[in-house]
C-alpha cells in the first residue's frame, strides 16, 4: 500500500480554543475557553481528510506520539492504523482501584485508559473523510448508508452564570440561569432558535430539589417533550431515588444520577425510569460489567471520540441490541467537524432512536467553511457530499489556534475554575 | 439515491449444483450434488456485483421475494437494504420449543429463523463487490483494511465412502475413509496438496471410540498440528466427557460435542478444553444466552452466510472480544465466491486467529474465472483487485446451472440419502 498515490504523507494537529459560556456542572464550571484539536491527514496525492477531537495537552501529546504510525498507510487501512496506534500508545497499567476511582470523574474522555481509543477515533474519522473523497461517497455511505435523512439533537440546558468571573469577553446572550424560570426561558430560546424536540438538563450543580423543580417547570412549559436530567453522579443513591420519585412520569431516561455501576444498580432496583450513562459504561469492558450485573444501565450514551470511532460505535450498537439496551450520544463542547461526524454516524445506526446530546448551541464560533451548521426542527440533515461534507475555513482555523496560544488553558479544569468563584468548593462527589 | 447512475437495476439469482463426495456426518451423508445460488446485482451503469449463497428451494424463494427491495437502491445503502429485506421477508413466529428443537439440527443455515440474515448476507456481499468497484478498492478495504495478508484454512477431514450409492459419476480421488489409517492418508493428501497447518475432523458418524482413535492417529502422524473434532452434537454429555478424556492434551478446541447450550454447559463444567460451536451460538440472541450462562462456549464459529453478512460478523467479533471469546469460521460445501468473501472478511478481523473451516478441497468444480483458487501453505492470499476480486466464468455458470436443472435435488437431505445405504438409519441425535 505504501506505493499508492493516496498513501498518507503527513498528519497535522492544530490545537484550537473557542469561547465557552460559564456553564455549571457537578465538577465546577466551564472555563472561558474550550479546547479542541483539528486533525488533518494528507495523502501523497494531496487529498486532506479532517477531524476534530480533544485539545488537552495529554491528548495533543498522544496524537503527536501516534502520528508517525500513519505515514505510508492507505486511507483504507483502518485496522492497521488501530494496531499501530495501540503499539505506539500503550495505555498505562492501572490498578482496579485507580480504574474505579476514575469512573466517578466527570469526563470519561479524559481517562488515560481511553488514550488508544481516542487517538484511533481521531485518525479514523479523518481517514473516513479521505475514503469518502476517494470513493466519491459521503462518510455515512462508508458506514452502511443512511437509516435516516435527519439526525435529531436535544436542547441541552445548563445552569449558568451571566458571565465568566474574569470577564474575558462580552457576556453571552443567554444570561444567568439559576432558577426554574430561567431554565424555561433558556429552553424556549434554544427551541425557538433550533427547533429541538427533546430537552436535557445538566444537573448536579444546584441543590437537587431546585433541579427537580426545574424539570417540573420544563414539563409544564413543554408538555409532551421528552425530558432528561443528568446530575453526573453527584447524587447519593438515596437522593437519586428521592428526586426520581418527585419526577414520576416526567423523565424519558435518568442519566447518571449516582456514582459507580453499583450505585446505578442500587438506583435501578428501586426505580422504573430507565437509567442512562456516559460515566459507567464507557468502553467494552464496562459494557460487559453492566451485562454481567443484569444490565442495571439500560441506555448507553456513546461518544465516538472516546469509544474508538464511528465504526466502534456501530459495533457498540450491536452489543446494545443484543442485550436489549438503548443507545444515544454524549457530547462535550465542540465545533462543527465533531457535529457532522456524529451526524454521519447516527444516521448509520438504526438503533439510535433518541435525540443526541450536543453542546453546539453553546458555542458561537466555527472552524468549517460556511460557518455554523444549521438545525432544521432540531435535526441536522445528513450530508451527501463526499467524505464528511465539510472543509476547514483556514482563516477561522488560524484565528482559533491564535485563541489557543493566547488563552493559556492547556487542560480543562472545571474545579479550579469554580474555586475562583467559591474558594471553599471541593468538587467532592457525590455532593448531594 | 434513485437518480444515481449506479442505482441497482436488476437482481439475478442462478441456482447451481456441483459434485459433492459421499461425506459422512451426524445427520447422514452428503448427496451427490451440492446446491448453491449465484447472486448478481446489476446497476443502471452496468456494473455487476456477485455473491454465492445457499441454493435450497426455501432460500431461492426468499431471495426472489426480497429481490424487488433492491431496485433503485444505491450499492452503498446497506442499512436501507437490511430494513427493506426485513420488512419483505419477515421470519415466521416460532415457539420457544420449536426454536430449541432447531438448535440440535445439523445446519443452522437452514433454519427459517435465519432467513432475513441469510438474504441480507446474500445481497450485502454483492453490494460490497459493487462498492469496491465504485471505490476502486478491494472488499477488505471497505471492511477496515487487511489485518493480515493471508487467511489460514484448516484441513477438513471427513469419514467417507469410496463413491455414492447411485454412482452418478466416476469415484472421487480420495477413496474410502473409515479407519484411522484412512484418515491419516486423507490428511496427508490434503496437506500435500494445499499445505494446511491445522486439522479438523468431522465426527459424529462412526462409533465415538473409533473417531477418538482417528484423532490420536492424526496427533501421532502430525505432531504439533492443531487438531479439532466436531461430532455435531451427536454425543451425549457422558460420551463427550469420556472421549475428551481420551484426547487429553491433543485438541485445540472441542466443537459441538453435545446437544444444546445446556449440554455444552454440562460438558464445559467438567472439561478444560475450550468448547467451540456453530450450532448453539448462531445468532446474536443465542450469543446473549451463552453470555448469560457465563459463556460455557468459548469459541464462536461464525458463518457470514447466516450471521447476516461480513459486517455482522465483524460486529460479532467485537461481541466476542468483549466477552473474552474466540472466533473462527464454519463452512458448508461451497465454491470460490464464498471462499473469497470469507477471505476478505477474515483478513479484516484481527480477532480471527484460528484457521477457518472450508469444504473447498472436497469440491472439484468452480464458477469463477481462472478456475480453482490456490492455497499457499494452507492460506489464501487476500485479493487486492477492486471488489471481491473474482468474476464469474459464464460458461461454468451455465454448466453448473444445467447440473442444477438435471440433478433433481432441491433441498439438502443427508438423512434421506443415508437411508439409501441403511434403511434403518434414523438420524436421531445424540446417537452415541
Amino acid at each position: 500500500m505504501t506505493a499508492s498515490p493516496h498513501a498518507i504523507r503527513h498528519v497535522r494537529v492544530t490545537p484550537i480554543a473557542f469561547r465557552d459560556p460559564p456553564l455549571l456542572n457537578a465538577a465546577g464550571i466551564h472555563e472561558p475557553w474550550a479546547l479542541r484539536s483539528i486533525i488533518e491527514i494528507e495523502t501523497a496525492s494531496g487529498l486532506v481528510g479532517i477531524n476534530e477531537s480533544y485539545g488537552d495537552q495529554p491528548m495533543l501529546d498522544a496524537l503527536a506520539q501516534a502520528a508517525p504510525a500513519l505515514r505510508g498507510l492507505s486511507p483504507w487501512a483502518l485496522n492497521e492504523m488501530e494496531a499501530r496506534v495501540a503499539a505506539l500508545v500503550a495505555p498505562p497499567v492501572q490498578t482496579r482501584s485507580e480504574f474505579l476511582a476514575q469512573q466517578v470523574s466527570l469526563a470519561p474522555g479524559t481517562h488515560v485508559s481511553k488514550t488508544v481509543a481516542k487517538v484511533v477515533s481521531a485518525f479514523e474519522v479523518a481517514m473516513l473523510d479521505l475514503q469518502g473523497q476517494l470513493a466519491n461517497a459521503p462518510v455515512v455511505d462508508l458506514l452502511g448508508g443512511a437509516a435516516r435523512t435527519h439526525v435529531p439533537y436535544s436542547a441541552y440546558l445548563f445552569y449558568k452564570y451571566a458571565e465568566h468571573i474574569e470577564r474575558p469577553y462580552a457576556p453571552d446572550p443567554w444570561g444567568e440561569a439559576l432558577t426554574p424560570g430561567h431554565l424555561v426561558a433558556q429552553a424556549r430560546r434554544m427551541i425557538d432558535l433550533y427547533g429541538f424536540q427533546s430537552i436535557k438538563l445538566k444537573a448536579g450543580a444546584l441543590a437537587p430539589e431546585q433541579e427537580a423543580a426545574g424539570i417540573l417547570a420544563l414539563a409544564q412549559a413543554f408538555p409532551g417533550t421528552p425530558l432528561r436530567i443528568d446530575p453526573n453522579a453527584n447524587w447519593s443513591v438515596a437522593t437519586s431515588l428521592e428526586i426520581v420519585a418527585r419526577l414520576r412520569g416526567v423523565l424519558e431516561y435518568y442519566e447518571d444520577p449516582a456514582p459507580g455501576l453499583e450505585g446505578m444498580a442500587a438506583v435501578a432496583r428501586a426505580c422504573d425510569v430507565p437509567l442512562a450513562t456516559n460515566m459507567v459504561v464507557t468502553d467494552f469492558a464496562e459494557f460487559r460489567r453492566n451485562a454481567d450485573m443484569g444490565c442495571p444501565v439500560k441506555i448507553v450514551l456513546s461518544d465516538h471520540h472516546y469509544w474508538g470511532g464511528l465504526r466502534a460505535t456501530q459495533r457498540l450498537s450491536t452489543l446494545c441490541s443484543t442485550f436489549g439496551l438503548g443507545l444515544s450520544m454524549h457530547s462535550n463542547s465542540h465545533l462543527g467537524v465533531s457535529l457532522v461526524a456524529m451526524t454521519h454516524l447516527c444516521a448509520s445506526v438504526p438503533l439510535l432512536t433518541y435525540a443526541c446530546d450536543t453542546h453546539y448551541p453553546w458555542q458561537d464560533d466555527e472552524v468549517v467553511q460556511g460557518g455554523r451548521l444549521r438545525f432544521e426542527q432540531g435535526s441536522l440533515r445528513v450530508p451527501t457530499a463526499p467524505g464528511l461534507g465539510v472543509t476547514l475555513d483556514r482563516q477561522a482555523l488560524a484565528r482559533l489556534h491564535d485563541n489557543y496560544l493566547r488563552c493559556g488553558i492547556r487542560n480543562r479544569d472545571d474545579l479550579a475554575q469554580m474555586r475562583k468563584y467559591d474558594p471553599a468548593f471541593t468538587g467532592r462527589q457525590p455532593r448531594f
